[in-house]
């Protein structure tokens, strides 16, 4: 089955972008997703092609007409119709490698990017539209976040990334930081590479790489760190971490 | 002055992608901000032009070489000696809009991006590198992750968003999520636009967007609402949001 994204923008010349190239680039090639775009103004009403209109209550920017907003979402469901519909906005819900998961064992996503202020609220409920942030900062659009989520999907798609790497010892895969990597040269300016990854003792290498993570995640990430630290001290229980499980 | 942004990838044809286009397109065509995009690949030291080796201590992917990723930052800072040095990786430092606005007052910003496994870890103490995230999932690479702290930082430049937007009422800027936006028409399949924000009562439209604020991000984001009145209800301290405001 192939992973079907579809994008509602202004802006459709922004895509595939990065998505073209390298790994998301073959692997649209060969098929294992493949890529819509629709332009958000072929679904206005208005001779003059009219997609937003000034705030209700006064203000800076313009926001996007719900109405406009509900017509292209009709018509990417119709063509996509088992796709959750997600947009990209610093209100919504932080996105998680948990919920990337479910989406890339999904039949895709339809996604939707905003531009100036941001959306008529009134669409998220009227159309069962998910909301989703990627980060605590604001972009110029839900473009830039659009193409990560997709790459993020599209790795995990089967056959993407390959036998090298499953894609299961990876950051917050186990709800902590991935282990700090080396390679050759083994000395480099006077640094070394960490003498038991040359030690050969594969116990010895799986328990330091965990106890890294572990030391990263509780100094770098305190607030993934609870959540860990909570399951592990009380594993009888396990509610916490399954509650965190079901949030994302 | 120009904001000069420099990309260390091995992917250069992914840039500008959806920075060519629209707000950050037309910046750059006015000559307020700059792209050099540097290909990692040229800095190899042997004639096969390799960039990446094994693991120490085994497992699946490729590793970026340490004195590789340094000639090229080495390379790159000639070029752009005030700008941070910044590498996109899931184990950095999350993002946030309080990071971009610093950046965005500078010199401008090298942007590192990984491929494979990660990079030799060593070249972050090495060469001064800053570990940045944007959000809690895994990408194929950090391309996608340099368009969008590049997107964030330029609409932010001078005379770019223009005076229509001044970026001061959004998300992340007082601590709080934005609050919602709502335009015409006035009633949309049976949805009605807050009865305040018809009311022309300017005050009292200030009070309720305040008020929702407050109220979606207690109920979306108590990670951000719990500093937030942490900080409102100490106002004589102030020690909480102060150190926030230190770690960002």
């Amino acid at each position: 089955m192939t992973f079907r994204a579809t994008v509602l923008t202004l802006y459709p010349e922004m895509f595939p972008g990065p998505l073209g190239v390298s790994l998301a680039g073959r692997a649209r090639d060969e098929g294992k997703w493949a890529l819509d775009c629709v332009q958000i103004r072929d679904f206005a009403i208005d001779k003059h092609k009219t997609v937003d209109d000034t705030p209700a209550g006064g203000g800076a920017g313009m926001v996007l007409r719900v109405d406009v907003l509900a017509a292209a979402i009709d018509h990417a469901r119709a063509a996509n119709p088992a796709a959750p519909v997600i947009a990209m906005t610093p209100r919504g819900t932080p996105l998680t490698q948990a919920r990337v998961r479910a989406l890339a064992a999904g039949p895709g996503v339809i996604v939707l990017c905003g531009r100036f202020e941001g959306f008529d609220e009134r669409v998220f409920a009227g159309r069962g539209v998910e909301e989703v942030s990627v980060g605590d900062i604001v972009l110029s659009g839900g473009e830039p976040a659009a193409i990560m989520l997709l790459d993020a999907c599209i790795r995990l798609l089967p056959g993407v990334m390959g036998a090298a790497s499953s894609g299961t010892e990876e950051s917050f895969e186990n709800g902590l930081l991935e282990y700090p990597h080396y390679t050759r040269p083994a000395e480099w300016e006077g640094r070394t590479i960490p003498e038991v990854l040359r030690s050969g003792d594969h116990a010895k290498i799986a328990a330091w790489r965990k106890s890294q993570s572990e030391i990263d995640t509780r100094s770098r990430r305190p607030d993934l760190w609870e959540p860990y630290e909570g399951a592990r001290v009380q594993p009888a229980s396990g509610a916490r971490r399954k509650k965190k499980d079901m949030d994302q």
